[in-house]
């Protein structure tokens, strides 16, 4: 199939690009005592994860939801997985004692409350659950406070049947959105600094920290390159977005979103084919890639539908023409689609299934 | 199933309060000349749509693509369907009439392009298409130009081989975030001058218009109470959201977002696991259904998986609880998710699939 054919909105990837981001990452961790752990919920997609393990220079995979975990373990994409984030609520922790006895398995807890639930489900099913203490380095989000409190947490689970404690980890997010580097690496070394003072007061009391997982794609070479630091969550690297575009990062958008012009109703206007339910909106409107007769053009504002576009009013653009729309988060955006379609040139040589989208498998309700 | 049994985060209808809303819509056109073709794309689900049509008072469904088009056909919901939205792009014509051959098909049109392809794709298939002319009522996203270009379009149909011009639309978008009712009131009749202008010029150069539709839930009894408006599209009113909740309407909430707390890293502060892969973020954060200990509660940011919530510092809220979120707009929220779960009381009754979410079916690729 001709690229031109795939039916629109979709979602479609340039294999080259993609091959070149993998390319860059694993160059720099081979490099590196620290390794790539790739965050899967970037892409939740198998035929993209296997080609950044293939590439090397990874422990393993990160996901963000047990439904992940589920699809990385029945993929057998690698033999370790870390669900970088707590885990509650109705059958979630039974779900990955199932992961668990797939594949080695490390979640990460923050409190007696996710430790306790974890503990429960390891023993119900006989197995054991490794987990990192996820320690909050600054992103107002999850993570139990730095120091002692981190500390007592890593003690408790040490000492908790059906729970090995394997380490530590802390997402510095709120460093990711820091457009200059210099500001980015101060940010993210203070940061680091809570995440490793921490660890050393577990060693000190004797406690195994084997794993000390942090950083994204921003700030991939910031944290990969601290001493301390085993390994690396970053995810959009592999596609990039808009946003992470930044001039002091070797990645190149490998990811577009193709439209079809459904309505010219004004010289200065036209309405695309991908609206709110093709892509995420939380960053704002999709850049356009410039295209003759698009060159001045920009998003208005999306609709659930629709792309609304200005044009310069001697746009020859027409309805049934296609553009391709640059979305600034991958991820959400990703979530919304069941396939991916992938490129080589104007070739379609493969649809891969964005198979960890939604939350439960849906043949198990 | 009880409903705190759910798996988290989960859509979750109260059947009894849709029920009570699908009831107002069906009372007031009941007592009507016009009548209701509810939007289909607000939940994309076969079993809400058997129950609003079962109501009675309904013309058929509104969808707004083909691939919703393609499950309301295949799920024999109504004898006629409108795709109020302009299709253009590799196959969707083409499907649009297999649609065709399963039920009566009616297409918006604003173009030449418009026209044109469909009428290609209705003659290929041997069969008949209606369109509708979507005329420009003032939402500046598509819709040809009111008066003498809708008329010229119109004309142009009536003459088409494989066409039957069935009459005109038009989408007053624009006036539904108004929540003043006299203002809105206003716009709306000024954008349906608008539209029952150009019918009637239609209709002085003897062009066929059976169907003039137009509406939405915001403006179900001022548009739909106005003479020459034989339809009205409306689609949120049967679950609503938080948006739409005017003190003018008499639809209620039927619609939450079941999450549970993941993690309380400061007093202040805790995250739940439904963020931004679980609802659509375009008309801001979700509000918090009151429960002890939440009712000062607000969202302050979503991530990918988390929903970050401020908290009175003496809320005795704990990692592992269950809440309630009321997302700003259903339709891209709904499209996100694979099921609807459907309580009655504390009861799960049943587990109903959003059939028609993405745009293309699976097993066609």
């Amino acid at each position: 199939m001709k690229v031109n054919k795939i039916p629109t909105p979709a979602l479609v990837v340039d294999i080259a690009a993609m091959e070149r981001n993998i390319k860059h990452a694993a160059d720099y961790f081979a490099a590196r005592q620290s390794k790539l752990r790739p965050h899967f919920k970037a892409h939740k997609t198998p035929e993209i994860a296997r080609r950044q393990l293939a590439a090397g220079s990874c422990t393993g995979i990160t996901v963000a939801t047990v439904r992940e975990a589920e699809v990385v373990a029945r993929e057998r994409l690698c033999d370790e997985i870390l669900i970088a984030n707590q885990i509650l609520g109705p059958g979630k922790a039974d779900r990955a004692a199932v992961v668990a006895k797939q594949a080695s398995l490390i979640v990460a807890i923050d409190s007696d409350e996710t430790l306790d639930d974890l503990a429960r489900a390891a023993q119900a099913a006989g197995i054991e659950i490794g987990v990192l203490v996820d320690v909050n380095v600054g992103l107002p989000r999850c993570g139990i406070a730095p120091g002692e409190p981190a500390v007592a947490l890593a003690k408790r689970a040490s000492q908790t049947p059906g729970i090995v404690l394997r380490g530590a980890m802390g997402y510095e997010g709120h460093v990711m959105g820091i457009r200059d580097r210099t500001e980015r690496e101060e940010k993210a070394h203070k940061s680091m600094d809570r995440l490793l003072s921490t660890v050393r007061m577990m060693r000190d009391e004797g406690l195994r920290c084997e794993i000390v997982s942090a950083g994204g794609t921003c700030t991939f070479d910031i944290t990969g390159g601290i001493e301390g630091i085993t390994e690396v969550q970053a995810g959009t690297y592999v596609l990039m977005d808009n946003t992470y575009l930044y001039e002091d990062l070797p990645f190149e958008l490998a990811f577009a979103i193709h439209a079809t012009v459904l309505s010219r109703p004004r010289p200065d206007q036209c309405a695309a084919d991908a609206g709110l339910k093709a892509m995420a909106s939380d960053h704002g409107v999709p850049a356009i890639a410039p295209l003759p007769g698009m060159e001045d053009a920009t998003v208005l504002f999306l609709s659930d539908e629709h792309c609304t576009i200005s044009l310069p009013a001697d746009s020859t653009i027409r309805p049934g023409e296609r553009i391709k729309l640059l979305p600034p988060h991958i991820d959400p955006t990703i979530n919304m689609h069941d396939v991916l379609y992938a490129v080589e040139g104007d070739e379609v040589v493969e649809i891969w299934p964005v198979a960890a989208r939604g939350y439960v498998e849906q043949r198990s309700i």
